[in-house]
């Protein structure tokens, strides 16, 4: 099922906002981070949460991040994530994040994370349910 | 319309939790703004960023918060807002945040804020809206 | 030694602000944590990330926050915590925090953190070190 | 003066950890922030406040980053940030974060800021002192 694309909506905090006025910008990997979240749980496989307790952590590896216009405290942000390549020891998501109000394009980005053993730390296979989900 | 009360439900999210395994205390102050924030725009009256816009900003004076059980990851909490009395210089809201899973009781307490106007930063009375409302 | 009181100095990141213009309100629980943290090195007794590695965690139960003066992105804040009585099952940090430039009183509180196995999960003495210590 | 370099050391707050135990990723934008004040400060240049002060703001535009190898609570990192080109209607700063303690390689990456004039929102020039300072 790829390319494999989720779509949520949240809303902005004011404690995600900064002295600007707007979203303080490191909050957008939170954004990033829930979109994640959501649409693994939306894509009926197993939730990060019954990864984590079956002992595989996915810690992020690297980050890329494009800002274009501000969000602002109360805005309802647009955040869709797509995974378009299978997951082999990395697994790559890309983001990209619109104003619900007016459809501005607000940030793009995308995420690696690793598999890693809980317990031992070391890196490991994905896990079968998303090697299958992801193919 | 006193005493009011609101509920809503939000997800815990990863950026929320702390080393150990739980989510990080000074986070419920972000449930709390979130569950306040929404109460006023259930209400239906006019919303925090309206107030701002306003020129009416509400910074907050006082904070009690109580801790009876953790919540973690992905957890739903139902978070209950309630304002008993009517403002005056300052408007309280009170909080209980409950599990929405299993009802275990997470945590409690309260925020004061007060009415600054935001061009002198100096104290100013609630806003006629909020006036009405809660009385 | 008690009453035990250490201050440290930090410096307002701009993460730390929000759309007001002012430290957003829950940040000044990571300065009580950053003091609290700091004040038991300067104590010379075993430092909390030792505690956690020797499987004694500290969860805060109880919070209290005043807000007096609001504090801006790169001010320098000077945080005392005091100690008063002994610890028990709980033990309780009282806190000032001033503006390091004009002396500013810009807020005050306390936490009451447990003392848990962090195995169990269950409450446990305080470690003897702090016994020993606080008294 | 460019390419342009300056260090500074920061110790890990409990705040900043999530659920697996190490840094939540998004915190060393917090660091590179820090980094960055930090060294406009050391530069004997405007500092960043004073700009904003002036009418000038600096959103964040870009961003990458690499991780090598987890920090934990406590930990001390030492960041490294460096200028390498003259700023123009944008800066880059890059960053390298090391653990203090035995010299690990943390993390990696960088941030492109923009010029803005605060009143307008629009994109301007850099101030002169940067200029004069980064050539």
């Amino acid at each position: 099922m790829l390319p494999f694309e989720h779509t949520i909506e949240l809303r902005v905090r004011y404690a995600e906002t900064d002295a600007m006025g707007i979203v303080w910008h490191g909050n957008y990997l939170t954004y990033f981070e829930v979109a994640r979240t959501e649409s693994l749980r939306a894509a009926g496989i197993v939730s990060y949460r019954a990864l984590e307790e079956a002992g595989i952590m996915m810690p992020v590896v690297e980050v890329g991040l494009d800002f274009f216009s501000p969000a602002h405290y109360d805005d309802v942000l647009r955040v869709t994530v797509r995974v378009r390549e299978p997951p082999r020891a990395r697994i790559r998501f890309e983001y990209e994040i619109k104003n619900a109000m007016d459809g501005a394009r607000v940030a793009g980005g995308f995420t690696v994370l690793a598999f890693m053993d809980a317990k031992t730390r070391r890196p490991c296979r994905p896990p079968k349910e998303l090697q299958d989900f992801f193919k």
